[in-house]
């Protein structure tokens, strides 16, 4: 079983407007709502594999109801411990006309040291029965920074690996509980590194880094040109065929489904990769983060190409 | 008591942004919920007057429960018959650097026959007790294009006085149930007698138009113009003191808890008219719907000219 975590869930709302006029009252033709938060999108995405998974998190309130409610009926066995805070929404505004999608990220509520403690007891009970652990996404206030590092370490005391998907102070912490696989995007490796990374050579790198740090592999997402890990068995690109544009927030969450699956089947590198880089591209396809058309993975998997990477 | 009858309340959330980027991510610095549509406006505004208010409606859903939740804590007591669809919400995205707003309405759950069927057993229950009923704003789909004029009538029966506040077919319908006052701003009017409307005389013969269909007085809104009513004692014109920019909603449903307030205390109309278009004033000029200060409530009062109204 994969255990995937999500700390700061939220209640994805979509509103599809033909024409928004962004100073006046829009009737929205079609609204959607689904459970979101890059951990739960993780989850989807390898229940849509077959893979046997489980998510732990902190949910409240009315809108935490809702992202239990609709992670149950999408299929997904998910253990909250509940918190005092309301759970946050995200808002999309889709204009059909234009082209143009605007997002509003609400912040998340304020977890209480007693409540972050409670889901710890919850994590360590579920580490048993585990095959790999992901942790996914943004903090929530209230939750210590280096809160990956602990349940990094944590897994490692239980033999358990972990895919590590985060940004800024989370994945420079996260890095130093040993996770199996850090992901960062190049904008959050440069962040984590305290430069800007100009080409690949700079991102292998910092990612070269990442791993002096505690992680054991590192696989940078690279938009629309696919993957670049740096592992302990190697260099590689993953390089799948031309997009179309699509949803990145999406593809990235696709990538990490895709490395805990194939890091559970125990995949080597080159495969894993081709894997991993062929649902990042399905998934960027696709309307909504957690979603991909096997036709499209199986045609982005025959047009993946992994090539060893060397610098210089 | 005042019983407000809120067929198709929403919860109201609203994102305040500095500076919206309508193309890309935005994170709220601030995000505030309560509970809204038309009806629940009405009565918190009522509730703030010190009136006995109640509310009578249909929720469902994880948003119908944070709607009852709200209003509970504003401490307005309120019955809603359960659906099996979700309550609807609206989003406003406040841009503080632009002073601009975007609203966006869902559409609200489509209501089973049943379902309504039951609201009525209830609605004819809480007859009993009631000094006024008040029916405002939209019918959600699957509720009859007549149901205003029924509930109307039921009231008539019992001889609860009616304030009708609704636009298009339910205004129309609705003034067939005999509403002691009917509210409708000069474009809801317009669209009732089906032609446009150009001036006060032509708004006081369309209001002599729905007094013929059934309504026993017409208070027409006129923005920060104030009000104009027909009725069976006279016509009136009330003008608040010049306003600032505002908040048209609150405004409206402000007027209706003000005529319903007065309709209530057995106030004359010159008087009643006074206060509701203060209260409107007051209400404009607030942040959110159903607010209003009452420093603004007093000094509108104080500002506001009520005299007959003759044609020509």
């Amino acid at each position: 079983m994969i255990l995937v975590v999500s700390l700061n869930p939220a209640l994805d709302v979509t509103h599809h407007v033909a024409g928004v006029d962004w100073s006046g009252v829009n009737r929205p033709h079609e609204v959607a709502a689904a459970p979101g938060g890059k951990g739960l999108n993780v989850a989807r995405t390898l229940r849509a594999l077959g893979g046997d998974v489980r998510v732990a998190g902190l949910a409240g309130g009315v809108t935490g109801e809702a992202v239990r409610a609709g992670l149950a009926e999408a299929g997904v066995p998910g253990t909250f411990t509940p918190i005092a805070g309301e759970t946050r929404r995200t808002f999309a505004v889709v204009d059909q006309h234009r082209h143009d999608t605007a997002l509003f990220n609400e912040p998340g509520p304020t977890v209480a040291g007693g409540e972050y403690d409670e889901f710890l007891v919850l994590y360590e009970k579920s580490l048993g029965g585990c095959a790999a652990v992901v942790l996914s996404g943004s903090l929530p206030p209230g939750v210590p920074q280096d809160a990956y590092a602990g349940l990094a370490a944590r897994a490692a005391a239980a033999a358990v690996p972990v895919v590590l998907d985060a940004g800024g102070p989370a994945l420079r912490h996260g890095a130093a509980g040993g996770p199996a696989i850090a992901k960062p995007n190049l904008a959050e490796l440069a962040a984590a590194v305290g430069r800007p990374l100009a080409g690949l050579a700079a991102a292998a790198g910092a990612a070269a880094e990442l791993r002096a740090a505690g992680a054991r592999a590192v696989v940078v997402t690279l938009g629309g040109d696919g993957l670049l890990a740096v592992t302990g068995d190697g260099a590689w690109r993953a390089a799948p065929p031309a997009q179309t544009a699509g949803n990145p927030t999406g593809a990235g969450d696709a990538v990490v489904a895709g490395l805990a699956h194939g890091l559970v089947l125990g995949r080597p590198w080159p495969e894993r990769l081709r894997h991993a880089a062929a649902l990042g591209a399905a998934a960027a396809a696709a309307p909504a983060a957690g979603q991909f058309a096997a036709a499209d993975y199986r045609r982005a998997l025959a047009g993946t190409q992994v090539t060893e990477w060397q610098d210089g």
